[in-house]
């Protein structure tokens, strides 16, 4: 498959933290311009270097579309895989793929593309996709004006629903990671897809937990979140808040106020700023300390909002 | 209190989420030797300012007890209290001194110290102990004897076992920061204990998840991870991992021969390097991306040993 070591990624589930984690040989040898360049280094050098860059297509894994379609050298943002990608989108259905293990002995392997509690390897099947928000290198998503920022919203929602056209995906996670501290390995702006073979523990979760709420409550717990002392901003479609137990300090969730599971229905997202190292603690039981009170949090935001 | 802002630690659990998070106006203000030494300081002007160090004890917040009892100037560990603590241990049991919030309104708030499903905060009651594992400032735990390091782990079974003399104490986490990349703000050799009103989500998760695995198979997941490929070193009480689905590269768990289910009664112990940034993907799944295989990292770890 020509990944490092002639491995193909996998996914493993441990019986006794009963999570998912991806094993990804290829990712170990991604490269970052954050990382690489000495402090000398300048932007014009960083622009000559950087695949992302308008001219530099030709560096890149395939492009997926791009935005406007059929807009040649003049595009706006690209959606293209990732050259170095967590899962592998040329393996096919896991489950016919790759034996499946189980604790359980069984003479016929459950053939169930979606994994059952015995199931402890997958073959890593899944697509890892790469959105170039600008041509230009200098430009972040902050500098975009409100329209250009919704044609990136777009480009998700359009890769979104041709990815949930494949059966054996299960869950899509659009993420950014914005600077070299919160993970970002290219300084280019872009954000990444990745689409999973399997529903990942904590989304199980937050689904069990809105839905036990609901049967207690009667109420959606995400419309119960909105309280005044931790609201942000607000228009016409959406609101703004640190939640109500923020994991991390100034934690900010942008809510549409319609109902929608999904997020190219327009789901809601979530920003966290990486000003905390998750240490052994927070590793350890998955509680985290948070130095700042979510609504001291959103005074703040509110003022920097009102002085802009 | 005397907490920033005049604020005492709370406990919040978010409805979506379903998992407690920890609000600590105090840790914010805890100073880091890591962090504000400039490059030119040298190790002794390090020490001159560590209150961690022998004949600065007054430094430091109340001693609980030093190792040996009774030694003196002469101690080789001292447990105390975290003068930076994120939570109160002033404050009395959590569910007499706080109101509890119930989003079914209940004329009755639930007097059960063991919060149920509606509980939404908790006052910050718990115990944030630090152990200072040598009176020397250059010493590190590695650089102890095996004995040495046993007294270490001796002194935490001894202050877990006092703290869970406490009705109101529901799980005790001990954790270990070595370095700066992995969260830690002292540089002078030391290990934390916290002990907390609530049993967090991931141990919950992680209870349940050996549970089901026994019901299914009747056998013990934790016995079952000693597998060939997997293994790194072995005593007559005690064998070292990297267990097969590794969250993080070269994850080392340490695993009693014998059951137990406490750390004090040798529960084993995980050894988590901080080579990977968690971001945006990980975050938003819980799902982590680890570059290594476990087999890999195993034989990695096996050949360290041997070239010992």
């Amino acid at each position: 498959m020509g990944s490092p070591q002639g491995r193909i990624p996998e996914l493993r589930k441990d019986s006794v933290t009963n999570r998912w984690v991806i094993f990804s040989p290829a990712r170990a040898k991604r490269p970052s311009d954050f990382k690489s360049k000495s402090p000398t280094t300048t932007q014009t050098q960083q622009q000559q270097d950087c695949p992302f860059c308008l001219g530099h297509e030709h560096q890149c894994a395939p492009e997926i579309f791009r935005v406007p379609p059929s807009s040649g050298p003049h595009w706006k943002i690209r959606v293209i895989e990732n050259l170095y990608p967590a899962l592998s989108r040329t393996l096919a259905d896991p489950s016919a793929q790759y034996p499946i293990l189980n604790p359980n002995p069984n003479p016929n392997p459950n053939p169930n593309p979606n994994p059952g509690s015995g199931v402890k390897v997958l073959g890593g099947f899944g697509f890892h996709d790469v959105v170039i928000e600008t041509p230009v290198h200098s430009v972040q998503l902050s500098d975009l004006s409100p329209q250009e920022v919704g044609e990136v919203l777009l480009a998700y929602k359009k890769r979104i629903e041709q990815l949930s056209t494949h059966d054996s995906i299960k869950f899509v996670q659009v993420f950014k990671n914005h600077g070299a501290s919160a993970g970002a390995s290219m300084s280019h702006s872009h954000s990444q897809i990745i689409a999973l073979p399997v529903v990942p523990a904590n989304v199980s979760a937050r689904l069990d937990s809105m839905n036990g709420f609901f049967h207690e409550t009667g109420k959606c717990s995400i419309c119960e979140v909105g309280v005044e002392d931790l609201l942000i901003d607000e228009s016409t479609h959406f609101f703004a808040i640190v939640p109500f137990a923020a994991t991390f300090p100034f934690e900010i969730w942008i809510i549409p106020r319609h109902h929608s599971s999904h997020f190219h229905e327009l789901d809601g997202a979530k920003i966290i700023p990486q000003l905390t190292v998750v240490a052994g603690f927070e590793i350890g039981t998955g509680c985290h300390i948070n130095p700042v009170f979510p609504e001291d949090a959103a005074k703040v935001l509110r003022e920097v909002q009102n002085s802009e």
